[in-house]
């Protein structure tokens, strides 16, 4: 089966034993399947290990169940995220075992042989407020797609501060922190100069007025005086999470 | 003289024993002096307890130095905020016993019979950085003029929180806190979350980049998840210290 | 009973007589209560002088009243902000002594034994515009929660001059005056110059075309020529009044 | 002479005996004069009223001055604005006749049998603060070289409101007012309130911080609530007086 | 009756016989009306030559009555501008005589005895495009309503510049000209050039993507290379009607 | 009839044997249609070689078939784009031969005697995602329009740029490429790289938070690094179908 | 020798008698040739027609003399935009048959073998003001170092239409337009609407205030309400003549 | 010797043998260092694995040295970014063994027993263009002082596309990828769909007209189609560096 051989070939990539151009040549199928309204990247997870997701937002609901049939076929399961509700619904009437998260809006189809879940430190994702939590619930379950393990810290914004040093050692034991936070953003400051692991900011689009849709967070996380903080698009839970994965992945 | 009189007519409208309007009315002299290039406000001091302080920035030395002279010439004395080192050299050489702030970029001659300094909390100065130290000399600077304790903070910014969270005890000795910040700004809204007292913010310029000249520190002052946090324009110490004079005088 | 207790360590702490930290650790029980989605921050009361405000815009109606429920189960009544009509009906039906106000868009429980309203000058809410009543009485609201008088002056935009004119005196017994101003925000800057007492400028998001949203108020308050004025957010009506009991409070 | 025969056809067009297009036919000359860096648009004062005005800025004083050579040649004289240290000594090198005032950067030739001034009412130059002044000398000389009177208000700012109201009189005396202010740009609402003639509002780059080069008060003054006030580019004293000379001319 | 008194006042003014401070004096009636949620400026004809027009957008319906209910009863009528179809049909349903433009979102109820219509020159109304006309619409309501001819010229944007130099003869027969464009905002600079009566530039929020709301095309006219071109805000129609009142009634 | 001698006389002037300005006087015809709410172009065929195109966008219905139906009179046919769908019905009911394309939102009716088709290399239409489809979708109906073959490649982004380097030889064999993308827009430095022939790069408004409802992909191709690629406006398929039409035609 | 070669290959592939790919084959140098602090792209007159151009800006003028060091040593020749004095004077030293075009900024040493000059129709650089200049000669350096001929209007703004109006048949003679424009940026909209041929609209930073550094002009193109007009960046006359290049060279 | 108890201190809580506050209260030693002018975070190392690095930028030199002193003493050495030439002359004076990196503008004392330079795969420093160097070689630099490998890739952006493809095995080599870039910013969106291993992009100032100060590249990577790219300030060499430390570290 298809899945099987990209997962051995990957394994010899990771090793070592064989240049990304050689184990692409060995792969008989088309790297690119042509949808007319799309281009699936068949080659995807061979270059960096894992299958395309699909990006809801903007698509109609017939061309996302077209795309993750394609998809399902080889037995990679699919995730959708800004799936809106009529997605959510189509999705689910054609693949019943597909799970969706409603404050995340994604729907998951897990892989019919999921990886194994490593062992090991968990990614933290670390919340402000209550109404950042789609943002967060986004990246709980990408990372979850990818067969990591999530822990959260919920409405610890940096008003109250005790909140998250009361948190302090449990941020000590994880292997990436994802900070998400709207309004002033300072969070990911705070957090940044009490951990060593990697950090990643999320600004998200909550608050009013001046916030001006999330740049005001964009704004302060991109000048974290501490050191080594990066930064992902506003309200982006998805892309901080496949940065995660990048990380504990390699 | 006149100052005694326009001391003595506060104090009635203080105690409310007399209307603004017919305080201004005791005084016989002109509301306003006009230089031609300038009009100065004779009676604000009467409305407002102070008199007017000199913005020095983009004013010509010969025109800052007139004004100075009919504001000495009261026994006032003088506050020059922005004073190119042109400005200073001028000022200085006309009065020799003006003091000279080179980091705030002030010159000052005190009123010949100052009043009294009150009893009571200080106002805190916090600054994130070394960088900020200009503004928050500003702001001390103004307050030592208008009469009013003044305790400084320096360098304790967010991304080492242990730096501001080991002062906890002084700024609650502070009856105002003015916190001063560049690049993420998000020291006040780590400050504004420890103490009830009032908590003025101030944006500087220092930074880069996305710093966009003060604008990130100050969109994250005026997201402040700490409530009732107020926010001065950019490198604006000046206008904090005005603020904090404004609570402290009523 | 939990809050007879949390005032006393209050009025200790006031008085100088006890840290806050020691005030804290004389309190038994948990700082934080964990909800899930929110943790709600016990100890405000003791650093602050005031329980937590349930902020409630993008939060489910189920989360909020959940909130208030713990909130009110300490007796400390409970004030949420920014909530939307199905969150006030929410709100009534399970509290039906809640007071609503439709323009402000609150929803007020007020404590068992609200501390006594202390004398004093109260403060001025000064709305430019009619328009501009909604951010006036989220303000006016959330000062009566704290047990402060107001004083409404409404519709008194510059470009009638006389209308402000004629409240010199009103304004000059206000210990606090909050201007409230959309389209050119240019209220704040004649008040600021008017009156001693401290001046809060809140820009709305009144107008069209280049009010851009209350950028443009936004940027006359920041560069208001009154000296010492300071300014909140857009529509921020809350953070004023909260910046007001600040000063009041201390 | 040239500039009789334009000066009569503009006559006969004021009077409505004669159409535009007729008049520039009776003109024998060119419409264009071509220099090869720029094109002199020979017939404008025929279809404005005006000779062309040479913006100095960005130009090399070769080019600006042998632009004022054609100009001059037909004794219509010239102005030239924004004129840098080293066009102004060129100029007066070349034409010593030639008026320069270095606060408002020009250099004006009058016209060697410049039109009758007119008889009426001045228009009133309003600034706001001392800082204003080069704007509106700007404003003051182009009104001048086209033979109208001005009258100049001078650094009366809404921080001390009474300073523009004790001028309120001389302000209704005015045909047209052109108001000047940076920072907060809130005078023209004030004085748009109170007179009943045009008012031209002028922000400038006066200022820091957040008023942005001038962002502020050019939002201000667009957003202007009192009814009837219009706008033009930051710094621009030079259009500012152009508008009133169209209101003036027709 | 008052509004007989008004204008007799009023002649006195214009004629130079009467101070307005002296002719507000003589009015025995208060200088302002107190509704709660608005503050009606009654000495508004007399300082400014026309009653308060009612901005309509963001009151609610039943505010808009109460005020107009107010400036009826004076027999002075009223102009409701930015009038929802809730708020034209409460207002028709209590005056039925009062007039509605549905393009321009205005009700009008013309005063008693509206004063003689002046003759002379028209104002032009000229709009870029079809998109154009509510604003253009606005502005002829409320140049009607204050008793001035209009003239109207449609869709002659400058990309076939034919269509304006077409109707060159009938601009120059223009007491002034209004020019209403969204998109690149360009044909006030083309205008500007023909003519010498006063032009205002209203910019309009028609276009898609880089006109940003109307930002490009109120850049453009700011920016103007026509002399003395001056601007409104974003879609202010009733703001460029009012410019041109100020203009021809003074 | 009209259109057999537009077209014979664009033939002359093509081939340099007439000026445009004698050829429209050999048309007897008005210059201008005006319709009141419109002005229509009647010329622009002969200046520039395609008929007016209705932009439907903020236009009333009644309002774009009026308009049509005096394009259509002339056996001209017209295209309608940002129809929308009460505009599409419309327009289909008048005229049943209309061709409606639901996801460029546009109504063409085709020329009675359509000029025809040449021969020649296509313009190839290449998008980056299939959210980008409905701007590709106008730009190829725009270029059917006006007789000029089109070639699509979908979904072709630089996150898997293997499969835009599939297709290299397919866009040599273009005559003009048109590359349109959202988000990181990054799609035309790529391609803009890789062929010789004018790359026009069109960015759209597909992304959220810091796409800014596409200024992020618009910054990025204005400041390509591939030489000499132009640029759009956002969302704009029909401008640059006609930019590669100039290019075609000339 | 290889610039021979590279020519016959060119050749080839525009009879579309060879791939790109098998051409680029064809060659046996490297595509690369990496200096350490730069990497020449050896292929890219094959791939594109034309050698690397060097941006000067921000380089060292010893980077820049070594890498124009290896472009001379092929024969090609280089062209050197945005070159300081420093990097002008030590080119000329280096390379006494250099051409300096100081108002351009550009340094061109012409290809040993240039190719023929193509008989045809001029690119047509129309410049709005003076200030303009710069970028025009940057435009018509660039044209010329690809051997294309060019003409100049300059000066030509749209505050006197009757200019650009006056040169409507040389326009029309024009292969390509390249319309340079600050402050309004209203002239590419003008001219795309008198012509058929492609026009390139340039925004120049010339301009103040409001202009905001070529912002202005750069919205209002990409607003053009000509279609078919596409816009490079600001300044960007290097892209413009390269676009022009694109058109003509295919 | 301190230095010793800390790495010592740091290893026991890598291996989860201590918790953080225990190895903090274990240091006998002050946790601050007050200079008045700073306040030294001792700390730092023990929390996050590297001491203090001083960022020179808007510091005096006599600031910069005072601290330095303190850091040196301690035998750990320091790093300076953003040294002035002045600053650098000063710290070369007083530590003869620092070295200056001048492209990069840092000053480097290295510790006295540094840490042993790991094995493993180096970090890539990929550089789009020459004037990009100076943030590649502080991100160098700054990886160097943490005892990391680097290998740098410079003047390979996407224009020549074949110049990063041809490193692309090369980049398979890499444990982290930095790929900085100006102008279109469009090289991290590529890289990122090559490779799986963390990506960090860092938008630079390079650029011109819409680069606007490097905002462009900052947005085009943020909206990066290639998913898990995360972002640094602009120019922000250091920043990334430490991202990439954090990630090598843990």
């Amino acid at each position: 089966m298809r899945r099987d051989r990209v997962r051995a070939l990957l394994d010899e990539v990771a090793a070592g034993r064989l240049a990304v151009g050689a184990a692409l040549e060995k792969l008989d199928d088309a790297p690119l399947e042509e949808l007319g309204f799309a281009t699936i990247d068949q080659h995807r997870a061979l270059r960096q290990g894992y299958p395309e997701v699909v990006f809801g937002q903007g698509k109609e609901p017939a061309h996302v169940e077209a795309i993750c049939a394609r998809l399902a076929a080889r037995g990679d399961g699919f995730l959708v995220t800004r799936a809106a509700p009529d997605v959510q619904t189509a999705l689910v009437a054609a693949w019943p075992a597909a799970e969706v998260n409603g404050t995340a809006r994604t729907v998951l189809l897990r892989a019919e042989s999921p990886k194994a879940r490593r062992d090991g430190r968990p990614v933290a994702i670390v919340t402000a407020g209550t109404s950042d939590l789609p943002v967060g619930e986004e990246a709980a379950v990408t990372l979850d797609a990818m067969g990591h393990e999530v822990m959260r810290l919920t409405d610890v914004g940096v008003a109250g501060i005790h909140r998250v040093l009361a948190k302090r050692d449990v941020l000590h034991g994880a292997a990436v922190v994802i900070v998400i936070a709207g309004m002033d953003g300072a969070l990911p400051s705070v957090v940044g100069g009490l951990v060593r692991c990697p950090v990643i900011a999320v600004p998200t689009s909550v608050g009013y007025g001046a916030a001006f849709g999330g740049l005001a967070p964009l704004l302060t996380m991109l000048n974290s005086c501490a050191a080594g903080v990066t930064v992902c698009n506003i309200d982006n839970g998805f892309g901080a999470a496949m940065a995660a994965a990048r990380i504990l992945d390699t």
